[in-house]
């Protein structure tokens, strides 16, 4: 399978970049053909522009500057997210990527009377990869989990509606021992070597 | 009261832009003493640095390059947020303010031992108008509200204990008739006069 990988961590040395290098390794392993986005790295701005915003939800949206971005989306068989949470939700750079990149006409088609058509049949696969500062029982109790929320119901939901998903979230990290970090790792690499 | 307003979107004929108008003119006429902190006019860049990551969640956060907004942060005694929803959350430049200015050792004081005290103790209200596209029932029934949780929970828990918090929210806007999107920036101008 032809696997997008889109990665948001700013910090070589980060936890987050040992996951994005276990996830890329293993599918590359697996035989999997990986397209590797670094947002940070190739300085992905995630502000959606004045331009975009007026020809969004028209039937002609203003896909210039995010070309490449859109051409990768469209021709990828499974979808993987790695990023750590920062206030509740993606990063802003990772965040951007969704203002921009996944929009009517891209990721679902917004028909007349409001209906909204899924864009990405292609999709067949999307897995997470998350890093929590906070505890799960916060995260899944209280906040219900805006993440897995998002993620499940917008892209599921909106952009493909065959699409299997998986989450490997560590929550709580800032309070975790080397073990149990090197623990989620191997899951993670275990996991994506079966993907 | 000295209230920060943070508007975030890119078009000024918006009804985004509209719902700010009403609330920086109800707010003056009430008295109040408005910091208008428009992201997109001031060309905000929401995209936490390397450095700042480094320095995050040490006692020496790095706020060179937003330091002015921490400060106008610090001097707030009431907080607005302006804002439509993209992808059931904020728009990428504001939920990047979030990750680089309300930061450890400015909203809250993460402790040893993972304590969080909050940091905003001036903060005394937060009141918050958002749009969504989506309709209400899939934002409160099925995604359970993203937004309002991250705001209550993350806001109020984190960072000030005694905040007062009011939402107002249009949902389903794309198809909402203009006397109901006029209905609704009424109810939102006659509230901020009484703020």
């Amino acid at each position: 399978m032809r696997v997008l990988v889109i990665y948001a961590h700013p910090l070589a040395d980060s936890f987050a970049a040992a996951l994005h290098r276990a996830v890329v390794e293993a599918l590359g392993e697996a035989g999997h053909e990986v397209d590797d986005c670094d947002l940070y790295a190739m300085g992905f701005d995630p502000v959606m522009t004045a331009a975009e915003r007026r020809a969004h939800n028209t039937p002609h949206p203003d896909l210039s500057a995010v070309e490449h971005h859109v051409a990768r989306l469209r021709g990828a068989d499974a979808l993987v997210l790695c990023f750590p949470v920062w206030w509740y939700g993606m990063p802003a750079i990772l965040k951007g990527y969704f203002d921009r990149v996944w929009v009517n006409g891209v990721a679902f088609h917004l028909r007349a009377g409001g209906k909204i058509e899924p864009g990405l049949h292609r999709l067949k696969k999307l897995w997470v990869v998350c890093t929590y500062g906070a505890p799960w029982w916060l995260i899944k109790l209280v906040l219900r989990d805006p993440v897995r929320g998002v993620i499940h119901t917008g892209i599921r939901g909106l952009c493909t509606r065959h699409v299997k998903s998986r989450i490997f979230a560590l929550y709580g990290i800032e309070a975790k021992t080397r073990v149990e970090t090197a623990r989620f790792l191997e899951k993670v690499r275990r996991g994506f070597a079966r993907f």
